[in-house]
Parts: C-alpha cells; sequence; structure tokens
C-alpha cells in the first residue's frame, strides 16, 4: 500500500495526492473541493454523496474507495444514498482513484427550474449550516458556552472571527443541553444567526414580489432550491389607494399614513408566510431569509421609507442600495435571526422590480439587445445587451390596468381579455377570464361579464381600427352599424350587452395617451442607443404575460421586432427575487449591473415629448416586419377587407 | 513666500513640509496629527483650537499664522475660542511653524477626573460625529439620498465603505430636508448609526453599575469625558428576592420568572436614563452608548440570559466575551442607533463588575502586587500584577450585607455603622447611618436605630473579641455584665436598647463563616503566587467603601498588609464602566486582560478547605504589621488592659 494516493476530483478537475486512508471529504477540503456538508463529516446529513469515475487510464473500479462499512449501512438522512454513492465523509481513498462529485453535493450548484421559467438557477446559499459538537463545561476550567461553542467551529470546521447574534446568545444554553452537547448554527458571513439543538439540515428562505396590486410569495429549501409552496394575495394597501399615486397621496394627506401602510404590507407578508410554511408542513422558525422585489413606493413602504419623496420631482429614492435588513426591525415573523434581502432599486421609478426582471432575463448576459417591459402605473422599461444597459419609466398610467376605461376592470374572472370583430358586421366575439370558450361557443355565459381587461381593450382597438371603425388619430367614427352608439358630439363602440360593455371614444384616448407614454419611453432608449429595432421583446409582470404580443405589436405599444421574438417573461420581477434569495453570486451580480445601468430620465429628456405626440397614432408603425401585416392582416395602406385571424 | 512650509506639531512631534497656505487642519491631517473636527473646517465646531508654539530656532510669532478673519470673528460655538487660540480649519500657514495642539483639541485623549477617584481617564470614542453638506437630488442623474450621503462622507471625511443602519435610512429624507441638505451623522466602526439634520456636536453615553441591591447610573459626554448628571435606585428585582440565589431560585420555581427579572431591571434602567437626561437638560435620543458592569447574574439578566446555569455546578456562563448589543434589543429607550457595551465576564462567579474593577484598578499596570476585593454576595477577589493575575470567587453569603444577621440590614439610614465598646464596662458607643454625631454626643436619637451593618457588625465582633468576650474560637462567654444576656446555651451581647439591637452566637458564628470564606479566597490566591503578603489591598463596593480597614484586617478578613495600603476602592467597578464608556482603548485593554486572568475555582480546590477552616478564629493572623497592633492595641498575646481607638 502506498502512502499517498493520486485523487482527481470531476467536474472540478482538481486533482492532487493525498494520505491513504483519507476520507473522500477531507481530500475534497485538502484540495479545495466543493463537496458539501452539513454534519462535518459524521455520517449523519448525506450532503457528501459521490461515486467513483473514471478517465483514461484510471477505472471506475469501486475498489479505488474502502468497502462501505457501518456508517453507510446505518444511515437514515433525508437525502437517500443512491445505488453505486458513497458517502464522502465514510469512504476511504485505498488506490489512485477519479471522484465524481454530483451537482447535488455541491454547494454551490445550477438548479435546472423549468417551472419558474429559469434554465438554469444558481444556488449559492448566503447562509449555511453547521452541525458541532461541542465541550461541556468544566467547573475547573470556567468557560462560557459560547466560547466553547467558537472552539467547536473552529476545530471542527475552521470558521474563525465569528460572533453571535444577540437573539442566539439567548438560546445558547438551553440548544446546547437539549441537544446533549450538539448543536446545528446557522452563519451568515461572519454572525452566527441562529442555533438548534442537535442536527438539523434545512433552512428556508421566501422570496417575495410586492407588486401595487397583489403580493406573491415562495417558499424555496436554501440548499436544494427546491420550491416548497406558493402563495400570493392582494396588497391590502389597495384599501388606501387604487394605484400607486392615490397611495403616495394618501400619505400626503393623512397625518402617520406611511406608517399604516408599512404596517398593513408587513402583516399581509407575515400571513403569506404563515400559510407557506403551514402549507410545506414547516415553521415559520425554519425562515432564515428573505428576498424582496417592488416597485420604488412598495419597496419603501416595506421597508418603512416615507414614499412622499417618491410622490414629486426630482423623485428622491432613500437609496438606490440593496439592503440587507434584520427580519425583526421590519416585524417580519420568521426565524429571529433571519435577514431580508432588497435588490437594488435604479432610480425613482424604475425599482427593485425592474433589478429583479434584468436578472432574471439577464440581457447584460448576451449579445442580443433586448428591450424588457415591465407595465404598470408606471412602464418600467429596461434596453441593452452585454454592452450597454439603459433603464427609463414610462407614466402610462393606470389604464393598461382597466382604470380610467368606462367598462375597464383588473384582469379578474369576469373581464373580457380577448376580442375579435368581424370587420363587416362589426359582432364581435370575445373571451372572457374564467370561461373556457368563445362568446360563439356552446355553453358560454354572458351574463358574467363584468368589464373589459386591459389586453380586451388591447384588442378591440386594433380590431376597430382594422375594421376601419377606428381612425389612426383614434377616432371612432359612425359606419352606420347598430353597433356604434353615437354619445353626444362622440361615438362608441357597443361590444357587450347584458351587461353592457362600451368602448367609448374617452377609453381609445386613454389607451393612446398610454401606450404613447409607453412607446415613446422605448423610442427614447433606442434613440441613445441609436438603434431602431431591437433583437427582442420581453413582456414581463401579469399585464405583459396577459397580452397578445402581436396586438401589442399592432397596436404599436412597442416597437418593431420580429414577432417570434415577442414574448412574455411572466412574473421575471418574482424569478429574480428567487434567484437573489438563493445565492450570493446572484446578489453581488444584479448589485453590479444596477449601479451600471444608465438612467434616462423620460420627465426632463425634449425628446419624449416628440416621441410622445408621434406616437399617439394607431398604427405607430409596422412597416419593419411584414409577417406582422400577415398574422393580422394589417391594413395597408387603407383599412380594406380582410381575412380573420383567431 | 515660499511653496512650501516646515510645521512641527506638539506634543506628537509630527512634523513635515505642507503647501503655503494650507490651513493647521489639512496639514494637521496630511501629517496624521490627531486634531479635532465634526464640521470637517467648516468654522462651526471649534474643536481644532490650536496655538502656536516654539521650540529652539522657531519662535511663537502669531504672523507665522495667517490673521484671524471673519470665521473665526463669527465663530461662536459650544467650545468658546480662547485668547491666544486659533481654529486650525481657518488659520493658514503662512511660515515655518510649531503648531500645538492642547489635549482638548485630541480626539484620542487623557481626562483628569479627580471625583471619580482616577487619575487619568482616557478618551477614545467609539462613535464620531460628522458634518456633512450633502448635495441635492437631481432629475437628470438619480441617485438615492442615501447614495449622496455616501459620497459626501467619502469627498469631505475620506469615510469609505460605510453602511447604514436600517432605522437611519428611515429618517434620512426628513433630516436632509429639515437641515437643508447638512446633517450630521454618527460613525461606530463603519456603520452609520444615527443622523440629524443640521451641525451637531455632542452624543451622551451612559455607564451603569448594575448591582443586586443598587444600580448606578452616570451620564456622560462622549467627547469631553464630562460626567453631566448621576443617579441610581434600588434594583427592583429584590422583589424577587433578596440575594442572587434566591432570585436564581426564583427563576427556576417559576415558569418566564427570568423574563420578568429581565423586564424590571431593563425597566430602572430607562427610569435611571430618563432622570438622567432630565437633569442634566438632554434628551433620550442624545444617548449614543451605554457600557454596563454587574456580576454574572446581574449581567446575564440584563442581556435576557436565562441565569439557572448560574445557579448550579459547573455555573456556566452564556458567555464570557465582551458584546456590543443593539440598545433596541434590550429594549433600551435611547437612541435607535445605541449600542450596548457589557464588559467580559471572568468566570462564574466572577463577572463584568470584576472586570471593570480591575480596569479601574490596573493591577496588570503595575509591579506591586495588589489585592483586589470586591464583597457582595460572593466576593469577587483579584490579585496579581503586570506579570500575573488571578481571580477567584469566594461564597461569603450575605451576611456582610446584613442578611442571616438577627438585627442585620442593608447600610440604609438607622443602620449602626460603628461600634466601640468600654473593655472594662462593655458599654458601647454607636454610630449610625443618618446621622453626624456618636451615641454619647448631644442630639443623638438612639430610638432612629434600626439594626446594624455589615460594618458595624465587623466593628463589634472586633471589639468584643479585644475586650475579651468572644474568645478566638468565637464564643461569646459571660463575662458577669449586664450587657451580657443569656439565650438557652449561648450568650448574647446587647448592644442597644429601644430598639434592641442583639449580637448572638449565631451572629459571630455568621460573620465567622463569611470572614473565613473570604479570606480563604484571598489565601488560596496568594499559595497560588506563593507569597505571604500583598503590597496593596483594594477594597471595592459598598461594603469596601464601608468598612474601617483596620478592623477589617483585625478580623482576619483580609491577609496582614501595610495598614496604610489597605484603602477603599469606591465603586471600581462602575469607575470601569464609565471608561469603557468613553474609550474604545479601554475595551480592547479589559478584553485582553481578562483573557488572561487566571481563574480559581474554590469548590474544586482542596486547600480552600483547609484555608477556611484555619480562618475561622479570630484574629486570624496579625503578627505581619506592628502598626496594626498599635492602632488598635490588639492583644498579645491574650486580651488585656488598653487605650481606646477611636
Amino acid at each position: 500500500m502506498a502512502d499517498t494516493y493520486q485523487v482527481v476530483f470531476t467536474p472540478s478537475g482538481r486533482r492532487g495526492k493525498v494520505p491513504a486512508e483519507s476520507t473522500v471529504l477531507d481530500a475534497a477540503r485538502a484540495l479545495g473541493v466543493d463537496l458539501d456538508s452539513v454534519c462535518g463529516g459524521r455520517g449523519i446529513c448525506g450532503r457528501c454523496q459521490v461515486m467513483v469515475g473514471s478517465r483514461p487510464g484510471m477505472d471506475s473500479k469501486p475498489e479505488r474507495l474502502s468497502p462501505p462499512g457501518a456508517t453507510e449501512a446505518e444511515y437514515h438522512g433525508r437525502r437517500p444514498l443512491l445505488a453505486g454513492y458513497r458517502l464522502g465523509c465514510a469512504a476511504h481513498i485505498v488506490d489512485d482513484v477519479v471522484i465524481d462529485v454530483p451537482s447535488e453535493s455541491q454547494v454551490h450548484r445550477q438548479v435546472v427550474r423549468k417551472r419558474a421559467g429559469v434554465d438554469n438557477l444558481p444556488v449559492d446559499p448566503v447562509v449555511r449550516l453547521y452541525y458541532i459538537e461541542v465541550a461541556e463545561p468544566d467547573l475547573a476550567s470556567p468557560t462560557g458556552d459560547a466560547d466553547r461553542v467558537l472552539l467547536a467551529l473552529a476545530g471542527q470546521w475552521n470558521l474563525e472571527e465569528l460572533s453571535f447574534d444577540a437573539h442566539v446568545l439567548t438560546q445558547l444554553q438551553p440548544a446546547l443541553r437539549n441537544g446533549k452537547w450538539t448543536v446545528t448554527v446557522a452563519v451568515r458571513t461572519n454572525r452566527i444567526v441562529a442555533i438548534w439543538p442537535g442536527f438539523r439540515d434545512r433552512a428556508l428562505g421566501v422570496a417575495f414580489d410586492i407588486g401595487s396590486t397583489t403580493i406573491a410569495g415562495h417558499l424555496c429549501d436554501l440548499f436544494t432550491g427546491a420550491v416548497l409552496s406558493s402563495n400570493g394575495r392582494m396588497n391590502p394597501q389597495i384599501g388606501f389607494g387604487e394605484d400607486l399615486m392615490s397611495r403616495v397621496s394618501y400619505v400626503m394627506m393623512n397625518e402617520g399614513g406611511e406608517k399604516r401602510l408599512t404596517q398593513v404590507v408587513r402583516q399581509a407578508l407575515n400571513e403569506v408566510i404563515g400559510e407557506l410554511v403551514a402549507e410545506a408542513g414547516m415553521e415559520r422558525d425554519d425562515v432564515l431569509e428573505i428576498a424582496v422585489v417592488g416597485n420604488p413606493i412598495m419597496h419603501h413602504l416595506f421597508l418603512g421609507f416615507d414614499p412622499r419623496e417618491l410622490g414629486t420631482a426630482p423623485f428622491a429614492l432613500v437609496t438606490t442600495a440593496a439592503l440587507d435588513t434584520p427580519a425583526a426591525a421590519l416585524e417580519l415573523e420568521v426565524n429571529p435571526g433571519a435577514s431580508v434581502y432588497t435588490l437594488p432599486c435604479i432610480a425613482g421609478h424604475v425599482g427593485a422590480d425592474a433589478a429583479g426582471a434584468v436578472l432574471s432575463e439577464g440581457p447584460y448576459r448576451r449579445s442580443p439587445l433586448q428591450l424588457l417591459v415591465d407595465v404598470g402605473t408606471n412602464a418600467e422599461i429596461v434596453l441593452g445587451n452585454e454592452d450597454r444597459l439603459l433603464a427609463a419609466s414610462s407614466p402610462t398610467g393606470p389604464a393598461f390596468e382597466g382604470a380610467q376605461i368606462s367598462s375597464g376592470q383588473r384582469a379578474a374572472p369576469g373581464a373580457i381579455e380577448r376580442v375579435r370583430v368581424d370587420p363587416q358586421s362589426l359582432a364581435p366575439r370575445i373571451k372572457v377570464i374564467g370561461q373556457e370558450m368563445w362568446s360563439d361557443e356552446d355553453g358560454f355565459d354572458g351574463s358574467a361579464v363584468t368589464g373589459i381587461c386591459g389586453s380586451g381593450i388591447i384588442e378591440v382597438i386594433v380590431e376597430l381600427f382594422l375594421a376601419g371603425v377606428i381612425t389612426s388619430d383614434g377616432v371612432i367614427v359612425d359606419r352606420g352599424s347598430e353597433r356604434i352608439v353615437a354619445q353626444g358630439r362622440t361615438f362608441s363602440y357597443r361590444l357587450h350587452d347584458k351587461p353592457e360593455v362600451l368602448i367609448t371614444q374617452n377609453d381609445v384616448r386613454a389607451i393612446q395617451l398610454a401606450k404613447a407614454a409607453l412607446r415613446a419611453g422605448c423610442d427614447l432608449l433606442m434613440d441613445e442607443l441609436a438603434v431602431d429595432y431591437v433583437d427582442q421583446i420581453r413582456l414581463a409582470g401579469a399585464f405583459g404575460s396577459h397580452i397578445d404580443p402581436i396586438y401589442a405589436m399592432a397596436l404599436g405599444l412597442v416597437p418593431d421586432c420580429d414577432p417570434d421574438k415577442v414574448s412574455a417573461a411572466g412574473n421575471a420581477a418574482g424569478v429574480g427575487a428567487m434567484m437573489a434569495l438563493l445565492s450570493g453570486e446572484s446578489r453581488r451580480e444584479i448589485e453590479a449591473v444596477a449601479r451600471t445601468i444608465e438612467k434616462i430620465e423620460t420627465a426632463v429628456e425634449p425628446r419624449f415629448q416628440e416621441h410622445f405626440v408621434a406616437a399617439m397614432a394607431i398604427p405607430h408603425k409596422t412597416d419593419r416586419y411584414p409577417q406582422l401585416q400577415t398574422m393580422l392582416d394589417l391594413p395597408e395602406p387603407t383599412p380594406a377587407a380582410r381575412s380573420r385571424r383567431r
């Protein structure tokens, strides 16, 4: 038997000679290989599973490691020991060997998450668990229990210079005694933030997207990246104002109003957390980390910052920086050592939600020019690629969310979301949220209609334009149909009876203003980059997920682009929150990127007004991509007969 | 005029060439001279006052600096500009010059404080104030207010890598606007912990000594070291148990009892803080720093640590380390950025109070062998010098505090504190707390007597021993005086009538046990150092301040020592708290010293029992210093006629 053996770890490629009979875990540590362990080599956690690999000249015979012994036979941890795998802490190296470390056994890894719409979700926990055995106190050598915990962490994990959070010290003595002088501690950077008796290998996190309308939360395992439960609710601040500006007005007009808005949103988060952990069979105390995105006003109110400066120019944020705030300081009922990470804000109207979307979409990682649009009361617009990123916010107002529309409503059951209009008869076909069938199909219940949402209003305006009912200037003209209703000097289109849903001249104007604002913002950023096309358009958020990209382009909401390259990004901001929750690397990445994003303030750019005026027309311009014309039979040059697209 | 001039700063001796017309403050910064400033050179704070000095070959002509201008003429800060002094930020260097920086203009300084019993109190603030002018927000370049504060601190003070405490961010925007874009921030290490609008040059701290009986607090200016007010009150925990062990018992026997004890002591501190700031005309919000000493049980209960482990062997502390805890986490109502420093504990029965006394007395800074004794329910004993320091705790019990004594009471008005006994008639003379005169002087009111305190009981026992009423074994014998009262098979001495105060055989036994425990602890430490004398004895704490050192030695409470070298140390622990409050250097010093102190556990040392038995006799041994015999006319070898000492 040799004194040392050659070991090669894959996929890292790290290699070196280690003493014969070293455990695989010790060899990995000696060679700086990322091999996970919570129990520190005691055969409890099962995190260090490896298998014998091979390479030219070295086969994968299991005998290159010591035969499985009692530790592996008795192992019964949460992660099953798979066939062919060995516990790295129990298997000794008895020959030259290639050790393959599967992704699941690495602390830093990529998790494939099809469901969340991201290919690779990096997992790189900001908090880690360490199981330790602690010396008992000794009358003859009086030291504090905390002193001996630090000694154990130094001796068993090579962790030095750690300090205790105050609340951990209050839990220390019972934890040590209940755990029979074994405990698991959670360490965030150099602070011990939590302690539990005995062995423990799970800690959870919650990613929150605080929207002005809805709050969505996902409970994740901080180490595997698995989503354990998802939940959401209305933002209770709606009771103080439907849209953002009315909430800021509430704060301006009511003494202490900002405290009340802060209180209700934190309470809602606490309720969501309660439901998330209950659904997953966990406890609030298991939650050690929280990541939050939201627009600047949601961000400020959640953090307890008075939002009134965001209500008037120059729209000064308290801070643009990403923050780590103790969860207790934000009154969140989770583990007292939990920390809340808020993503950076980019500017007064381009918030942590935009940063989350940028992190999730990652335009800065690629060369194609991406336009990322998140439409709310303000549209947050990001344009760029690996070379340069620009951001702006356009004051679209709430029309796309159904506000300011005579029969408008939010995208909720009962809302008309899809519209087709027969160009001859002007008869409509509609689809309503909550019903599977179109209005001309069996079983459709027209009485369930409650109004029309953003996607519906966009489609009906495009359809009416194509049918010659709405002019390029946005005027509804009387085509002598019983569907056209005169109202004073203007006309409306009767989209639905019982209940009646009219599309009024004012509705068209409202949408024109909103779309002109959005489009002018896009055009301004394109000017800045001196481009007249983009390679890809991603429509983020609820509205972006709901609208048909073809109609959006037909209306001129967004610039010309290959229709195949226009797609919904889903809740990109929320995915960004989850990425930040799970990975310190992702946090550093978005913090660095956010600092480089160039902010274009639409309010001070004279060209914004020019673009705005130019973008009022319907359609704005659609000359670049013939596909779009084919897909919708767009008129060229004037409205004409056309076939239907379904 | 030259391009550069030679500048020498005294007393630091730093020197170098600086550009002509540099301000003295800029020159000091360039040369690394400790010259204070809060306003950053704007002529507001007056902290940078200097005068022209001289040295051989360079006179002290004022013309070596530019003539006083408008800034100095208009200066009206809190610290007056003294005749002959210049503002370092306003005076320009126009010739080679010696600049004398007085102690008051240094950040790090020594404050002479006769009142607190310390010669030199180092001031080296752990928190500093910085006045800054902050750029206003600009729509065209949207940054957060916090970002611009950081830029100002970097640009105006060269401070980098700072972060904000969460609560500061909530106060940031109103502070900037109320201060018209000037604010003063407080920085502790690399964190911004407080912010105020405009200029501010004062921050306060409170030093607390939490005793089992009383809580004392001193409000200090963190920068000048001045004591602004002092206050104290009973420790309300007394309601849950007179002595330490009965409070631990309360915790053991009452669910949640530790929380209740924690709550009442924190509440008491809040009340003391309220009175301290009111008395000084300040606000709670001015308090940025708190330092606390206390025995291990007081220390633990204050910090919210369950003390029950301290009630039974092996007496495990939660931690021996000095801690910095946010004041808010300890429910103290002060500035939300305030931090609470607790001095290190040394062992399960040798607490932060002993550490405070060690810091204040500083035996480790000198060569004479010092015995430092702080008597409470446990006597904390420290012995050593610059070479070596030992500490132990002796279970004296509460007899010295008047408990377990038939007519015993705490040292409070009505308590007999001094006793003289006529060796012939056995008639006593007494002195009572709250009355100036002895009992044989005009105007003495014997009816005001309520009991006898520790110093009184020690004196009466020594006096009775000298009068031959108490034997060396501690037995009260009947000398046929009407003052000796038979009680069953034992005798008592009638010290006072109306109300009656008897010194019973059990009282003598209780004091014998207590003094034997204390003395055995001292002897154990002396054994360890292999010495049979000490150079100096310091008696700390309330009891130590009250007892007559000569009687203490006569009873054998403490080892032999030159009586001139035995003295009361006053509230040494409290002075230590004040030192830690005012100086980061002092904190590092006591933390380092505490780690080197060797802990001797009396409970596991077999020789402790031997010493204990030997120390029961009265007097123990008094052969070393003839002065002592002279001063008290100590019997040699048997009781004999003697004159009186008053």
